[in-house]
């Protein structure tokens, strides 16, 4: 049963308000997020379950509903709960479309059923039933006033009846036990003592690229034929065959507006640029405008507006970067000094991080007297190239802006536009970067980036996908950034980039790479202290060789399209580790709920040496009959082994191919 | 540094109000019982340890204070919380009194820290420092103008230092990394931007008694010379020196208040009564009073006051049954009918649980239009006895009335008694019985009643000592009542009563016994399948030969005097379970935080057969090197034994003595 009630009056328990005589306590609901504070995460056609402990004192039978709707709504929709045991209730709601949804729950002491399964006890135990008839017969006149009319009728037939001196004591035992008159009773219940849950409870539901996603992060103005020429717009339209086939669906750019001037940094983030110089795109604002503007060297609006329809027809959606800061030629500087922190001698404090300095670009001073009109223009901004098309945001640096304004901004934006999606850049401590997610961004960057070694990639990715962390976090895996080049890369060459490749496309569902650096193997750091690149593309105009023998396009396109045609991988949940007796060995599994894709992964972390071992595989994980033959297929390099049970060899040659990608192919029920 | 603060304005995170500028979350507060909504329990003196996640975005570095106060008082003391790692923060308080403390956090963004710390790692770096200086002296100027008239006057001197121009830079220098400075003006910070915790959260504090009692239920009318004769609170006071040398602190009467005679129950629990038979004390009320007299074949309510005066010159606290029921005798139901059920026969409704019927016994209603008068009423019982000197209640089935009604009542009493204890006899299930616990009830009833063999034991008693049940749950653990006589103990006789009372005094701070029943080892039942007594007491006079040789008595003075000698045993928090290598054994400790007094019982669960084993002790956890020889000191007869390291043979005879509680002799430094 299933039924639009209109929102009325309710009992809040623990509001204080009128709850002197209800007796339901509902409480240790799940999922619920600190206390109600924050929305769990949800992507459009997923199942919601909700479950609470609801009880009350004495010995009444109690009903319990789910109420849920789209925020917008303004009629909850409501389903019974089903007493699972020990006061524990269960319900379930689909959010079939994107936006906010609320739900909560409702409880009432059924009279009726308590009176009817008291009554059958009696019957049973020979015991004088008389009065208990009466009470049963005012209970259904009582529920009849809010029947419909036929059922009303009814209703009154069997008050009647129990009442009845007429009637045998058999037809009216009969009755009182009877099912039917129980259904229809049931469909009127008295809620006078209901008791509603004192949260409403939310699910942010976004669409399906929120939880998987292939992201390609490039240099739009490294996408040029000749060293010296500044990369357009135009380019990256010749560029795009090449992405889609490597199986690529999000695009993101570095910001893609005018550069500052003063202070601009030079090659290798030296403070004194040559003229020909560029500049960091993350310095951003300039006489030539802000951030609604576009580098006149990238092209026009009308090129921008080209190229995001030319990448819709390879299904590629444009993601740009926002990146709220300055350079101190930007217009804002100018027009909002409020905006800024001055100094005592009279300039703006640039952004630094002892002994580190950007002098090149202001940090915005959310802590200004004016932060309404700050807030209302950062957010015009979003709005500005939404205008444009582009619905994915990868935002700089959050975690030094405040947590409410990316709360507000958010939730500002999706009011409207419920299907954007903003990626928190946030390399920051474990709490802070949990913290913006509750706060609204739909995916984060993660530590897998620095996570190399079995124990810690399990140890993570465990906190990632089984703790609270999965209601509210889509992780989204890098194995590098223009900012990081990681030592493992640095020094494991060609096989350590396949084999972080494999590992950030199956075990995150959303993953991206900088290339082409990344499929050029690109590893040569600027010094051994930082994790910068070498004559990075931060400061320079750099032209890229895609075509060079050594690309790993044709892997990455391999591991691509298995993503696409094995849902197991698209989504984190089913995530689940296999031992193996090989401490340089990985071996994972992801399955679809319904058993129907398995996938088993299995990943060499060594990137010199061939690396052997055996299984411990946990069979029921994976659908599969301990002591059955069944076959494992895999994706990379279409072999096929026949296997037995949970233990079972394997041997990877980082030189070959680091991994294994196996579909686990179960016997048809036939075969054995 | 603990200092007084005013109740002022601050900003709760959270709560919407002018939140848009503070920078500072704090979440993954503990402890904090079900989003705040409900007090944690401590006893006098305790230390509560807050915990705490906070940060902000940016670089800040962040102060923060734990704000505490009693309820009562007005003013918040303030103490500054430590930062542990990874953003988690500590600090902590002591509660001297009985009563209502509450506590919250607020932390704010120090901003002349952050600057020291960034001007030493501009310094070491040689970087140009003379803005940072400037800035320096602003905001030491900024918080002379919160400082004593003393510390103004320093810190205007060392602004100016800081300014001038006529300073060398390394005096400058020097003066800006000086502890000194940075600990005058850290008294006076700046804490505009401050943000305290949305919730204030409370402990309710019980005086000693609510963690540790020994508690003896008796029938006052059973303490006869002759079996015709019903006992009185004279009686009682002649049987106060044996309970006294057994070492129990409190003294529980069943309802002591004039009793039924409708429908009055017989012996066994038959439906007619012979007009001798004294009815059941649970039957409350008749023309001769309600819960606010005395049976008068009891005593006079002088008598009663005699009788507590008495028991307090043995150190025996009188503990009162609080029954809400009436029989059909009771003043209320001619006085205030509409605090009852009526049926459509123009009866009342009888309590009864199909097919179970009690029809000496009214309920109250409690979903009365009258509520409100019926529980003033109910209040002014327990005032009328707390007048008298009661300030122990064990409450008779509070699962079977409102929630909200007893959270009500216990509050409202312990306003003006912090110092009243309150039992919960709630045998129903899990949920319900915690919750009541969280409502308000000082002790509760537990399933140790039930629970008889090692893995359930360890089960229990790990989730009651070791979860968040501990924060809210005082368990007293009951080996029988005049309910309950379980199976162990009429199969098991006196080495089956040895063994639960060790386990009882042992495993719970608090327990107690239904005597002179269980020191007599009376195990039979009235049939199989209840656990009801044979001949019960509660239906009838009965006199007990308290000198019988086969008594226990001498054995629980032993158990409860080394209660009383060993704070160990005085409290359930650092209970720890062992291995034995045998599933009829078990082995648990207790120890104070400092492991000046640990205890170590090993109980031989089988009442049949001597057992025999190898503990494998966590030596750790009994502050022993597990290389070392030490001894273990029986107190129960005063044997010693020379152990090492963590693997020792344990015989226990049922016969004999089922248990060992052990006294754990450290070796002294010296010794090896």
């Amino acid at each position: 049963m299933q039924q639009k009630i209109e929102q009325r009056e309710r009992i809040y328990i623990n509001s204080g308000k009128g709850q002197e005589r209800t007796r339901i306590v509902i409480e240790g609901v799940k999922p619920e997020l600190d206390g109600g504070r924050f929305s769990i995460k949800r992507i459009i056609g997923d199942r919601i379950v909700v479950e609470a402990d609801i009880f009350a004192d004495g010995h009444d039978i109690l009903s319990a509903a789910l109420l849920y709707r789209k925020e917008s709504d303004t009629e909850w929709i409501e389903d019974p709960m089903e007493l699972l045991s020990n006061d524990r209730w269960r319900a379930s709601f689909v959010v079939p479309r994107p936006g906010r949804y609320l739900y909560t729950i409702e409880a009432w002491p059924n009279r009726f059923k308590t009176w009817q399964q008291d009554i059958v006890r009696k019957i049973e135990a020979k015991q004088d039933i008389s009065v208990d008839l009466l009470i049963g017969a005012q209970l259904i006149d009582e529920a009849s006033h809010r029947a419909s009319k036929s059922d009303a009728s009814d209703m009154q037939k069997w008050a009647e009846t129990l009442r009845s001196s007429q009637m045998s004591p058999s037809t009216k035992n009969k009755l009182a036990m009877a099912s039917k008159l129980a259904k229809v009773v049931n469909n009127y219940q008295n809620r006078a003592f209901a008791v509603t849950y004192s949260k409403e409870l939310a699910v942010e539901v976004d669409r399906e690229k929120a939880r998987f996603s292939s992201w390609y992060e490039m240099f739009p103005r490294s996408c040029t034929s000749r060293p010296d020429l500044h990369g357009t717009f135009k380019d990256c339209e010749k560029r795009l065959p090449y992405i889609s086939e490597m199986g690529f669906d999000v695009l993101y750019f570095p910001p893609i507006h005018p550069i500052g001037h003063t202070n601009r940094k030079g090659k290798n983030n030296t403070t004194t640029a040559r003229p020909s110089d560029p500049g960091t795109p993350w310095a951003i604002g300039s006489e030539e405008g802000g951030h609604k503007s576009i580098h006149p060297q990238l092209g026009t609006l009308e090129d921008f507006h080209h190229l995001i329809g030319r990448a819709q027809e390879f299904g590629i959606e444009i993601a740009l970067d926002l990146a709220f800061q300055c350079s101190p030629d930007h217009p804002y500087v100018r027009e909002h000094p409020e905006w800024f922190r001055w100094r005592p001698d009279g300039t703006v404090q640039y952004a630094e991080n002892p002994p580190k300095k950007y002098q090149d670009i202001y940090p915005l001073e959310f802590e200004t007297d004016n932060w309404k009109e700050l807030w209302e223009e950062l957010k015009s901004i979003v709005l500005f190239w939404i205008a444009q098309g582009v619905r994915i945001f990868r935002v700089d640096n959050p975690h030094t802006k405040p947590f409410a304004f990316w709360e507000w901004l958010i939730v500002e934006v999706k009011k409207d536009y419920p299907e954007v999606i903003f990626l928190s850049e946030a390399f920051t401590r474990p709490k802070i970067m949990y913290h913006l997610a509750k706060r609204g961004f739909t995916q984060s960057y993660t530590y897998f980036t620095w996570r190399n070694v079995k124990w810690e990639l399990i140890q993570y990715f465990t906190e990632l996908t089984q703790s609270e962390v999965r209601e509210f976090f889509h992780p989204n895996l890098w194995p590098n950034t223009p900012d990081i080049l990681s030592d493992y890369l640095r020094d494991g060459g060609r096989p350590a980039f396949m084999t972080r490749l494999v590992l950030a496309a199956t075990l995150g569902a959303n993953y991206g790479i900088y290339g082409p650096l990344f499929e050029l193997c690109e590893n040569r750091r600027k010094d051994r202290e930082s994790e910068e690149y070498l004559e990075s593309e931060k400061y320079e105009l750099k032209q890229w060789d895609i075509e060079s023998h050594g690309s790993l396009k044709n892997f990455i396109a391999r591991i691509n399209s298995i993503r696409s045609n094995n849902p197991a991988l698209q989504s984190n949940l089913n995530l689940h580790f296999h031992a193996v007796d090989n401490e340089q060995l990985i071996c994972y599994s992801k399955r679809t709920e319904d058993l129907s894709n398995v996938m088993l992964v299995i990943v060499n972390l060594d990137y010199n040496y061939k690396q052997s071992g055996w299984t411990n595989l946990s069979t029921e994980e994976l659908g599969i009959d301990s002591n059955k033959i069944y076959s494992v297929h895999d994706l990379i390099d279409g072999s096929t082994y026949s296997w037995q049970g949970a233990n079972n060899y394997i041997e990877l040659d980082p030189h070959k191919i680091p991994a294994h990608i196996f579909r686990v192919q179960r016997p048809s029920p036939g075969f054995s």
